[in-house]
């Protein structure tokens, strides 16, 4: 029943392009990771039973049994997966090391809906050392790392998900996290806005003791923001996912990295000498090109707003109009947010060879669409790269099929997905703590000042949003030379 | 009586730490540039007769005799510093080439009180192009290039300025500008408020006609706010102070060459190889870590804010106390923003030989004043080069006593001026044209859209705070290559 | 017989440090290129027969069967990985063109023994455009792409070789493409000295018709000069190794890029903000240290040649002994070409989660033998990766087992693959078409002016070690932008 | 009488070009350098009296009067002078430290003939720290600091020269050096040649005993080859001009900062964004690319060499015919070596305003004498800096009238000197110190070992051309840190 009745809804989600940008930071999805830690456990979930977990009873090691998930055995891998990411994530250690005597989350009920990856398992453990009762659910039906899931169940979490649920599987597992006898949260941290939604058509009662909304993505946070427009929002909201930190890491420190990495990997292309078009200069086109420049190759850049031009510019790339260049370039980056930037006609024109791909925000900057036409044939030459080939025995190479090369064919490194996890737990200490009346029924970006009560006066840096910056300097560099 | 009336104002005016802002991109008081063409002409002053311009009675070859200057015989020496002026200035001659035909000032009656020197002679050159009279003095007693006023004045236009006004010279000479039988201002452009300042005590009336005010200058800013926020403003301005254009070029992109330049002239030392501590990573310190870092230099960085620290950490500098390194530095460069940053105890501790120099926004980052004890020796080895030595021998290096480097012992270049200079013609035009009531008495940031009137819907960029940078780079990089 | 009589030589060879040299840009070999082309058909071999090629009977499309390889029918996937190699080799097809109609390969008959993949392919295909027949067999008996051989035997190459040989096929291989009724070599193209070898043992007589020798190996290089030393050395030799171009190449240029390859397959490290010492600054440490700035991290050097050490200064990294920074550093990455320069009491010392790999010439630069005690844990992780766990917990990540990170977990881009191949042509037109006592029996860099006869004066670059530079930029660059 | 047997030789010397090359480290002569410590000394002359030095009885403070020079008043300023050089000096510094006790020089009896600066007199001090005791003479008429001689003739030393010197002064003062009663040299430093020619001449017998010569330029290094070839030379030489050392830092480090610095100081021109061409990609053009590329500039490389070209390809510059970007660029730099690089052709087709300059080898790359056609008008806008006007206003900038833009337009780094002077020093405690019979009478290297004497055996670092480079960097970077 509940299957018929979200259907609908759920399907529409999958269709907005923002949906994209929530996931991004996923490793567990992106499909090159296929020799990754996680991709090892789950390789061994292919010879387990084909058992629902909901049709499984399971306890932990101290007999609770209070979560559903593939297969507790599974406990001691995921451990060592953690283990691994903590190394990885140094700001939310030292926030976890620091803050535990305080515990300014005790009290805290916390349901939280989103990607269950080592990453998140290190988050969770740390809110619980700060004092708060966690319950989760997966925020995507592919993405649970289950051997991870195991760890935390067999830690003593109730956790909900399994990699490959369905739909019904979905809502019933976020419902098992808010739906508990005497227990209700006071807290909600959500990537992508299910968690949120659920609660407002099931349980609306429930804000009355929720304290705050913390969440993550682009989509969860614009349908935020429309709550608050429609004078619906009931409880404060922090938007995470504009805080400067994580918008400097998930594009110009991560795609600095990651277009190297997503193109070596697919192609085995030597940059050295070769010329390559980045189109759009914005953090993401500004990230690509610093890496390709310093890797010698030539790089330049098309840009229409002026301001980012003018950047290119100063910082030494030759601006160009696409059609200028684009008989000579061996590579074609696009990242500009918009649609249509490579269209069939710059296709034709390219040379042999050309490898084009996408790093912005959609798969529709490249119309490969134009491309699915029967005078060219398709070639899938590897995982991720494909050969299209002209009449004349012309090839180029497109990788991804045109959607985002660094989520398709690289991996996220798991100190870029550690500022946004400190910057979540940051944001739900400061929520629970704020004075009543601090925070109205609205969305708001993370505060400058700290509230005092964890803070404790004692750091000479004050400024809440810089935490995660500060605590992840802090304990990578200053404190350790 | 003006004299009496004003000079406690000024001699305040001058306090202000500020004034160092409002100054800041002036060549001709650079104290390094006494090489430059402009010098080349204040050394012919010298020879000149030693009669106040106010005592004499000169015109220009057709007759007109409406200006007061040094000598109109330069004007020959100042065409020449102008036409060398526009070639690094295409942003200004790309807009005076688009616009010409339009007209997009016709009818404007334009007084200005800004430094004279030749970009400001380029910039008033397009503004007649453009249709618009202009009557002109110096916002700063000595900063007026005597050759190029000469060329203005030979050129038609009413410039009263010299250099080496005394400061009733200074009144004298705005007042010349604004008061005038027949002639009546309809807008102001200023440069640290002196003008707008004048016109509000003796001709109150006059902003009636005026339809508004472009300022350039973080003082004349401030005045502004401060008049908007007492209800005080009695028409629109315009605070080109804080585009993205001017910030960018005066920071970042102008200190990433000014540090090696202002090092070099001073000290010719090498940078390979060298130890530098950079205190400080805002956009003036970004500058000064790249291009140090592309030198060879060893470049290690204080911060306090924790975003800032992270680009330094992410861009490969090590985060640093002044503490740990003071000792083995060869170089220490402040652009903090703050007091007291390196301070005695900090400089009785660097080795032999350290350079000390201050990239910052005013003159109090490094206590030179702990310097001027008796036991320490100070000896002048250059212009700007002080070596203090201590008792054991020990010298360290200061430069231009702690005041800004970059201003007192390196240039600006032309082409940064330009996007200015450029910026205000842009201000002055939307100002002008703009619709009746689009603009309250406030102060504005340059809008994202231009009026229609003179743009005419040609181009495809219509976001006019963009367009000094699209204007530039269309100029020297699209069209010509 | 045969196998009885050679098999110690190839035990001894094995043992040879210089072996990894030999084998040193093949990327079948590279176990971390298992989604590489080359490996998808690999794949299909394991449902192939288990028949040894030597037992089957197998002809081309028209009918000739002098070849010895897996499985004629992998032709067609063959021949597209040969078309895609040809992309990134334009050196060697501008070379077949030049030369084409000049044939200056006429009548030449080559016997090669090298590995067999695609970019041997476009070399033999470019000897036989130019005029040469060629008879071929491997250089190990791993590395034959079976496809690739395939193509190479539809094409009308007399190949023996497959993947998986044994010893005795090794030989076997060999000697059928020497041993042949009404068919004598007169050139040799061998990389590691094997080939050459068995001619010096089975059919020293041979010699007389042959006119010359092209060795690529390290290997292959100290044989001839060993045999020239003690004057056995019959015809003479051309030492491809040791061109500029292969060496700028295999260690400066590769290694900029297979470091960050190497690290970001094996770990997902991200290198912005990481700490790192590289030790060694020679071209291959200079590649490491100039990709890992670029990336943002913050790099150190260790190294005891002074000229090296003041150029790692020059180019701004701080010279540390590995003592000093040990205990702070996220990443050590030896290439000295030295032994035990990262040993236990050094490991000890390293942080959690650092991580440890080796770039340098041998295996031997990190004491791997000192971690295989009872108190340490080892943990694999992921293939090539390994986590060596000290009891207190702390765990250190040991790429490759210490061996060469990028021949482990990297892959070689053709592009490199591509100079070296185009050096070995030249040198065979050069040896083949030099005239009478122009060489003596000795070995031979490639001589700085080519041979008139295939030259024909055209251009006006003369110098023979250049050639491969100038036809892979004249083919990249200047003609095509 | 000398004077007429010695003024053909003298002036054909002038013309050579390599006179240029000898010259080259001469800050003194740079006439950029006006605001140097040198040149306020300098200024102090022209208000000295007009006497000859060669008519003045002067005396130091003890009393000694074996010398001849400007003035012995000027002492302090120079040993103030000499105080800061060795603060940029810590190779020889360290070496002094070092080898003070062993006193390597011990009966050395040094006649020298160089450029008399603050470096130099670093290196006289040096010397006679070790042991020896030395006479100098100025090696060019119009280098010497007179304040640096003066300091020299107080501390001691027999110095004859001055600023200004006549031809015949020159060789007198040469002659004052070596002909004394009851002294005769052992060793001979020359920078030129001419002290060892004027001893041929002159004293052939004293090269009985004399153990060698150390000579720095190119010049000297060509004469000395030359009399080696005719078999005339009769004693060992050491060339110090082609030691790695020397040449990495005379072109590549150092020219990678001049370049900047001479392009800023003469035009003030902004960097980032500009359209540059290098012409020639050897240690000079990789010097200047590097910077520029920093700086933001967009850099296009032209090259013959296919080596060279490949290696820019590689670093990331495109390489073009001078033609296809002649009319876009900016600024023009020649680094090739060769003449005519720079025609009129070229001349005629660049934009307005464009800077054209020469960092090569010699004052004929770019072929200035075309540009003095009655059409073009020349404007001498700043010291160095022509405007060359076409007839329709086009105007090109000019430097240095196409002569070195580093030496005549930039200063050359204390540091870069420090590192030949110690080459220097180094060169004369071998040669002094070698066994008998291991030195022939030929041109020499420096060796790979030192002899033992001096070492003796505490060093693990035994390579003596290493030396320099070794205690340079030990002393500003590992033991200070």
């Amino acid at each position: 029943m509940k299957k018929i009745q979200f259907a609908d809804q759920k399907q529409e989600f999958n269709k907005r392009p923002s949906k994209i940008g929530r996931r991004s930071l996923s490793r567990s999805i992106s499909q090159s990771s296929t020799d990754s830690y996680s991709s090892a456990a789950s390789y061994t979930d292919s010879s387990d039973d084909e058992t629902s977990p909901r049709d499984k009873q399971q306890k932990n090691s101290k007999g609770n049994g209070d979560f559903c998930i593939k297969n507790i055995k599974q406990a001691d891998f995921g451990r060592r997966e953690i283990e691994i990411a903590e190394q990885e994530m140094p700001a939310l250690m030292a926030l976890r090391k620091r803050a535990q005597g305080e515990k300014p989350l005790a009290g805290a009920k916390v349901v939280g809906c989103t990607h269950i990856t080592a990453q998140t398992a290190v988050l969770m453990e740390t809110l619980s050392a700060l004092g708060a009762q966690c319950r989760w659910a997966a925020c995507n039906i592919y993405s649970t790392q289950n051997e991870v899931a195991a760890a935390l169940a067999e830690g003593g979490f109730s956790v909900f998900a399994w990699k490959g649920e369905s739909e019904d599987d979905f809502w019933w597992c976020i419902d098992r996290c808010v739906n508990v006898e005497g227990w209700q949260p006071n807290m909600i941290l959500d990537d992508g806005g299910d968690l949120t939604h659920w609660i407002y058509k099931k349980y609306p009662n429930m804000f009355k003791k929720i304290k705050g909304i913390v969440e993550e993505s682009v989509t969860g946070v614009h349908r935020l923001y429309q709550l608050s427009k429609a004078g619906k929002l009931c409880v404060p909201a922090m938007n995470v996912n504009d805080s400067v930190t994580k918008q400097k890491f998930d594009n110009l420190y991560c795609c600095r990295e990651s277009i190297l990495d997503g193109l070596k990997r697919t192609t085995d292309v030597m940059f050295g000498g070769k010329q390559v078009v980045v189109c759009g200069y914005g953090e993401v086109g500004k990230g690509c090109c610093a890496a390709l420049k310093a890797m010698g190759s030539i790089v330049y850049v098309t840009e229409i707003d002026p301001i980012c031009a003018l950047q290119a510019c100063m910082d030494g790339f030759r601006l160009v109009k696409l059609n200028e260049v684009i008989r000579q370039v061996d590579i074609v980056i696009t990242c500009t947010g918009n649609k249509n930037v490579v269209v069939r006609e710059y296709l034709d024109r390219m040379k042999n060879g050309c490898i084009v791909c996408n790093m912005g925000h959609s798969n529709t900057e490249i119309d490969v669409a134009s491309l699915r036409t029967p005078e060219l044939t398709w070639e899938r030459v590897r995982s991720q790269v494909d050969h299209v080939i002209w009449p004349d025995g012309k090839r180029i190479v497109l990788l991804a099929e045109g959607r985002l090369l660094n989520l398709s064919c690289s991996t996220v490194p798991t100190f870029v997905l550690s500022i946004t996890a400190t910057t979540q737990a940051l944001a739900l200490i400061e929520l629970y703590n704020a004075p009543e009346g601090r925070y109205k029924q609205d969305v708001y970006l993370l505060p400058k000042k700290m509230g005092k009560r964890w803070r404790g006066g004692k750091s000479r840096c004050d400024s809440m949003s810089m935490w995660p910056a500060y605590i992840c300097l802090h304990s990578t560099h200053i404190s350790q030379s």
